[in-house]
């Protein structure tokens, strides 16, 4: 770990090439707004995380985040620099955005969720 | 919110200009890996948070997170799509921050920490 001095963005060294936030947030069951745990994201995102780890992917990185907000989208999570939200349901919707996106660049149009402001 | 299908990174729009996650981990007094929370982070991410509402800058997303790694550098904070990781100390850092790089567009040198896996 080093503290550099970079002067424009295109100077920062990047830590990973892609980098995974996944949704943790869980609320109890009957709460009005939901979360993306009570909509089984849990398993998927253990599912994803032991994928990297087994495949030692370790240019992507893959980090808990409380809630991402849209929580009726659930379960969600983005992936950057791409900026592309995904909302994956099943254990094979992940083995596809690990397979297709975070290694091999491209995007799985079907499991993208466009969320506006 | 709505779903979309789009081919490719470039066409997926995108929610946030810019989105900050931020390390929420608050380890016991005396752990040995240390955290985020023991050094500081809660107030100064308060401070950022409260600073994006009241500037009405709904185009940076902010997320608490969950640990980044590298706890002794915290307290960790991460602006994508620039990949740029941050390590404020003081509520003027977190000014800066917002003011140079949020709403400016500019890298706040003196305070980027450059990370390595």
């Amino acid at each position: 770990m080093n503290v550099h001095v970079a002067s424009t963005f295109e100077d920062v060294p990047q830590l990973y090439k892609r980098h995974v936030f996944a949704c943790y947030t869980q609320r109890p069951a009957g709460h009005p707004r939901g979360s993306c745990g009570q909509q089984g994201a849990q398993p998927l995102w253990d599912r994803l995380s032991r994928k990297l780890e087994a495949e030692r992917l370790g240019e992507v990185g893959f980090t808990a985040a409380g809630c991402l907000g849209f929580c009726s989208a659930g379960p969600l999570m983005v992936v950057y620099p791409e900026g592309v939200w995904y909302a994956p349901k099943t254990p094979e919707d992940i083995d596809e955005i690990v397979e297709t996106h975070l290694k091999g660049g491209e995007l799985v149009e079907r499991l993208v969720v466009v969320l506006s402001r």
